[in-house]
């Protein structure tokens, strides 16, 4: 296998031609695939089926306080679940406000609430003529649609290996008051699956905002999401290097168990400083006597704490990392040698960041489709659906089967190496 | 006994003194009592236990329409329980939204939606000078709380027994502009019990509003709610009234199984027009990905439809009903006869509006909490926790046991006659 860009202009035209009638027979077969959602397949739902039973008609429904936990009571979650959910991110439990199902909720609660009512005392964000947010890129969509949804400007920061470019970071937050909040996902990071390394996390400790109002959203939603038992990242807490730092407010930090039990009926919650966790709850008390405490039960009772959580997530990673494994095998035996992609290998994670050729993944994604294969929208990981060079997709290989997933992977391949050719011709043509 | 104002000075003074006595007496008993909070106690929590049974690790976990209810997935709801919930409501299932456990976050979140991105295009109310809500009083204070947190005016409408001061209403709705909402509890309403009459909903459905934007909030929070078989009150359905009088978007439903399966653990609903219903999906989009559907699984297999809800309400009425009973004799035997009060009997909901003589419910609760009965604070039930009055004292019967009401009732009682025998002297003073 030799590099594209080593090919005649005669010799790419073969590889082009060749890589059109696989295509054309892959359209043939008339496939419905999907690579596109970051959904748990059906037996990572199974692992956590025991969790229905721990609570049921015969079992005592009362926290370990005493509230029965069928009834209205306890707007910030029971002891038990705020202690579990504390430590699957290693912060203590009166740190932590449990939510309903959904951590996506909290966020976009807390911006919300902000927009209307402002940041402990500050002038509400809505009454501002800008409001901006910073979004290391490629990022995680729906943080991206809430942020877009409130009119609040985005400004794309780019990843490094170890995490945003912090440089970047700092003299937007240190000189722009109208920079009010950067989206992060610290640990294995959607798609890319970079955690983001100690130091960078300090010099996050270590902002000095010109906006009193700024805040860090630290979604630590992968926190416990482990591929490997002897490869593992390793993520600094965020809340005590802020402490320590002198500035306790400046961050919220948010997860669930949404990819540890079940994705759509699990438990949520935010760590953040006294002061922070006070107006949440305020905001919290005006929408809600309270969150669903049997399902607090449940999820404390049968994951305990670390421990607990911990052999969960080794299940889980018995089912995934096959999955990532047949996903970057395909990648690296089929498309390296061509020199016409890059990509990271995660440890963790739900996602696969692949990048193509600049130019080429919106045409990747349409081949993609027309073979039956559909991936996550070109751009979506990016502010405004715009991926300035048009080079990232999303891969999530959770959902399908390994049967399924082998034969997208072909599929992709097929269409990666048509759209590279096509787009390298096309450039030697100009 | 002989009413009040026709004793002489001396006889009250006489009486005074009794209570006084009295109250010493209960005081020196040291009671902890609590007849403050609209919670359903733990023989009604029981009444569903078994629905914890429903869904359990050997019991299909799928929807009817074959989504994994475990998964990500069907943001509005699943269908079958839309369609329970509209049952309850009767409201076909197409025109309902399922929420998370909470209808008062269905209520914030649009009002919030409201604030910051208008309705159905209409200036966004953060923008307004000036934003009002009408309140029928008394009312919920929940719902004050909400408007009260955004900076809503709140303007009190009197509630007449058939539902609110429709005149004043109309006056309002009809030719301020500013006015972008009521709230309404038609049903068994809180705190008084009172149904809306059939002449005051077409009345609503007919409103003729200044603001394009504005909004009837109908918290049908007691629907089912009723005390007896035989004596049951009816409320007409507004959606197809507003719809009948061309107002189709007029309205927003709000309804849950708080108070039929478990107060912290039910599963909430909106039902309204289609084209409100597009907004409100859209909202969620940003927020959620999905409410909890193995809890609206749970609700649907078990309470399946308008049949197995009034068999559950049956069951809640015969726990609720000599609650009730014990509060309204011991009223109309202790109290009735003074002429010193009034207050409607509800066939139905969660309290009893007890009207003290003017100027007297502060002194009462005052007085109950002396001795060691927590009553829902003076000024509750209505905006800015001002009775204009001073004279409404919403009683909860619920949570209590049938002892411990019993004894809450003498306390009260007691009460009551000191607070008006000390304020009928001090007027005879002026």
């Amino acid at each position: 296998m030799v590099p594209y860009k080593e090919l005649s202009r005669e010799e790419l035209e073969r590889e082009r031609r060749a890589m059109q009638k696989e295509h054309d027979l892959l359209r043939a077969k008339g496939y419905h695939l999907d690579m596109s959602r970051g959904k748990p397949c059906t037996a990572q739902l199974d692992l956590s089926n025991d969790m229905l039973d721990v609570v049921n008609s015969k079992t005592d429904v009362h926290s370990e306080r005493g509230a029965d936990c069928r009834n209205y009571g306890d707007v910030a979650g029971i002891d038990e679940a705020k202690r579990m959910l504390g430590d699957m991110v290693d912060v203590a439990a009166d740190h932590v406000i449990v939510w309903g199902n959904s951590s996506l909720s909290v966020m976009h609660d807390v911006i919300c609430n902000s927009m209307i009512k402002g940041v402990l005392g500050s002038t509400p964000w809505c009454q501002l003529d800008s409001v901006k947010f910073l979004c290391p890129v490629p990022g995680y969509d729906r943080h991206f649609t809430i942020t877009e949804y409130y009119g609040i400007e985005m400004i794309n920061i780019p990843m490094n290996e170890d995490g945003p470019d912090m440089d970047l970071v700092e003299k937007y937050v240190n000189n722009d008051p109208a920079v009010k909040g950067i989206w992060c996902v610290p640990k294995y990071s959607n798609p890319q699956g970079i955690t983001y390394s100690d130091e960078v996390v300090r010099r996050f400790a270590n902002l000095n905002p010109a906006a009193e109002d700024f805040r860090i959203f630290w979604d630590n939603a992968y926190c416990v999401h482990h591929l490997y038992e002897d490869k593992q990242d390793h993520l600094l807490e965020i809340l005590n290097e802020c402490e320590k730092a002198g500035r306790p407010d400046m961050v919220y930090e948010f997860f669930s168990t949404s990819k540890v039990t079940f994705a759509g009926a699990g438990i949520s919650g935010v760590a953040a400083s006294k002061r922070n966790l006070e107006e949440i709850r305020k905001q919290m008390s005006v929408k809600i006597i309270s969150f669903d405490k049997l399902n607090m039960l449940r999820h404390a009772k049968y994951l305990v704490d670390q421990d607990g959580i911990q052999a969960k997530m080794k299940q889980h990673a018995e089912i995934m990392r096959p999955k990532f494994e047949m996903v970057l095998n395909k990648l690296t035996t089929d498309l390296k040698p061509l020199g016409i992609a890059r990509w990271i290998e995660p440890r963790g994670g739900y996602f696969v960041a692949f990048e193509a050729m600049d130019g080429c993944a919106t045409r990747i994604i349409e081949l993609a489709s027309q073979a039956g294969l559909t991936m996550t929208p070109a751009g979506a990981p990016f502010p405004y659906h715009k991926d300035p060079k048009d080079s990232v997709i999303r891969i999530a290989p959770s959902y399908p089967s390994e049967e399924e997933l082998a034969m997208a992977m072909e599929i992709f391949v097929v269409c990666v190496k048509l759209a590279s050719a096509e787009h390298m011709l096309k450039y030697m043509e100009a």
